[in-house]
């Protein structure tokens, strides 16, 4: 199998290790950070005159309601991101190191990603176009992957299975293209009201950046530890740029970020999943979006109607949210738990999600058993 | 040197050649066509639905000069490069092969150049901060890059030099990416009559083509072999992609290119000659697009007033263009050889393109002596 020939290869030429150093790439994220910061407002400008803008809905009826807010930020956070990631390879990788050509896939990937949606963005290209972009974009990833296609089957299990391997072989990468589609898109759809399409991310950014660290911690297998290390070098970059973003796009919202920054971080997280080798811890980070997708699975399919915005109702007296029949967790969340200002909403969501990941963090630790 | 270890070990794991087969490449470069053909009008009207199009300055004063042709169509070129590219790899890596590398990082430079060329016609970014951009995209292909840092010294120089190979280190590298911001940069610049950026795309494409087949068939190093394999990959698409958007572009355009479109083709070709290591046959090629270059050189560097737009001046009476004295090769044509219609005045420029790369296969024959 080449595959797994090559993969075993590397054990030799992993990461360049230099523990007495300051970390050139957290220095390198905080110059991201800055450089987005200082970027968005300038950027603004740019799509504004390009009448790249939206009207937060949120708000319609109040003075903030009929601001032009200017759309599609997510570009400066996917430029910066690709500039401090490529750069990353200098002090990571050996030049023989096999992983660069994960890497530079990943780099591909991501970066068709960004390109498309902001492709999406500007010409606002038809509802079923959308949902096939994702997979373009995974391409690159998929045809460079050489890890393993198996899935582990839990040892309760093993006896009736008869295995304790299972190859899946080419359904293996379907399942990726799958999950990077999911992603991108499930990001996408759990949106719609301020801060939360970048909240998500950083939430789920930092529980990726924690199970990496604590995975390199507990295992002694060179190759594992460098699969978890390479997820570091694209989480990292992700998070300081998001953070950036999320200080123009926390409520009230001077930015919105577009289906950009959505598709981009969805396939950077859905990337990270597939070449560490965690795809299935992914999943339940992603808790609440597998939820909201089930919720939005009649109004996507078809079967209940589906508005262009399936948001709530803003009440401009009161200056609360309340919950529509429109089948989205934030509905869910205002139905449930009563009308709520939007920045109250967003941070209860963000605390479901952080619950989400603590949750997945527990449901490892009592599972270590069942797999070896 | 870990850069020339890891080239050497390519030997062993090069290309999938299977001669009896039909050429999958040449039917995905074929399917990759009619794609580009079909999208090209689809794009059209969403590109205009977002205002993104051009008057055609030289055909001001007639009918046709009032119709809004739509603008950066280079686009969907891109987009259908990277699919066909992408999965190019399928037929022609096998999975261990460390050419990936650098095809990935090729693709993620590619890429990164269609986002920036995208990006710019979008929001139409300063004059200094477009120069900068190809620098930018060029970086993952820098990155990755492990070839040789050395030229080959002449043999009639050689006693005096005293060496026959120079290594020059970092120096080359800073070569390759100033080769990658010229070439694009180049490209843009040398433009401003219908057909012309694509014309002069598919000429330099073609003759890459011829070069690298020559190339395969001179030689029996198989790294050598390879590396002109490598290039024609990533040639094939661009010319299959580019002929689809020459059929719109050409006399009388219905649609424009855009940066997209020049930043693209002028990246893909640096790409190919980077890490088909023949960038000084590369710079042969564009002998005209250095002769525009130079040409332009008082007004770019500001010496010169330099105008939005330095086209010939259109006389909607006779229908011919007349040159001015804005310093471009398109503008020298006309001083020199007299009024002419824009398609004559394209088809000339394109005759000039295709002798330069003529007499490039002809200096290359009779310095073959001067190299071993």
């Amino acid at each position: 199998m080449a595959a797994r020939k090559r993969r075993s290869a590397i054990n030799t030429t992993t990461a360049k290790p230099d523990p007495d150093k300051t970390n050139p790439e957290t220095v390198q994220c905080f110059i991201g950070f800055f450089i987005t910061v200082s970027m968005i407002p300038v950027a603004s400008k740019y799509v504004l005159r390009r009448n790249l803008f939206g009207f937060d809905i949120n708000k319609k009826g109040t003075s903030e309601g009929s601001i032009k807010v200017p759309e599609s930020l997510g570009i400066v956070v996917g430029i910066v991101f690709l500039v401090v990631a490529i750069l990353f390879q200098y002090f990571n990788f050996t030049a023989d190191s096999n992983w660069l050509i994960e890497y530079n896939a990943a780099l591909a990937s991501i970066c068709f990603m960004i390109l498309l949606g902001f492709v999406d963005d500007v010409l606002d290209v038809p509802w079923r176009v959308k949902l096939v972009l994702p997979s373009i974009a995974a391409l690159p990833l998929l045809m460079a992957y050489a890890g393993h296609t198996t899935i582990i089957i839990p040892k309760p299990l093993v006896p009736y299975v008869g295995l304790e391997i299972f190859d899946l072989g080419w359904i293996y990468k379907l399942y990726m293209g799958l999950l990077a589609v999911f992603c991108t898109n499930s990001i996408n759809i759990h949106a719609g009201i301020n801060g939360l399409e970048v909240g998500q991310t950083v939430v789920i950014a930092c529980a990726i950046l924690i199970h990496n660290v604590m995975q390199i911690g507990a295992s002694n297998d060179p190759e594992y530890k460098q699969a978890h290390a390479f997820s570091i070098y694209l989480v990292q970059p992700l998070l300081a740029t998001s953070l950036a973003l999320l200080s123009y796009n926390w409520y009230p919202s001077s930015v919105f970020v577009g289906d950009t920054y959505t598709y981009f971080a969805g396939m950077t997280m859905a990337v990270v999943g597939i070449l560490g080798h965690y795809s299935e811890t992914l999943m339940i980070f992603f808790l609440p979006q597998i939820l909201n997708f089930l919720l939005s699975l009649p109004q996507l399919a078809g079967i209940v109607p589906c508005p262009r915005h399936r948001l709530p109702r803003f009440n401009p007296q009161t200056g609360l949210l309340t919950g529509t029949n429109d089948g989205t967790l934030v509905n869910l969340f205002l139905r449930q738990f009563g009308q709520k200002s939007e920045k109250t909403l967003c941070i209860l969501l963000l605390i479901f999600q952080a619950i989400c990941c603590g949750f997945c963090f527990f449901l490892r630790w009592i599972l270590t058993g069942w797999y070896k």
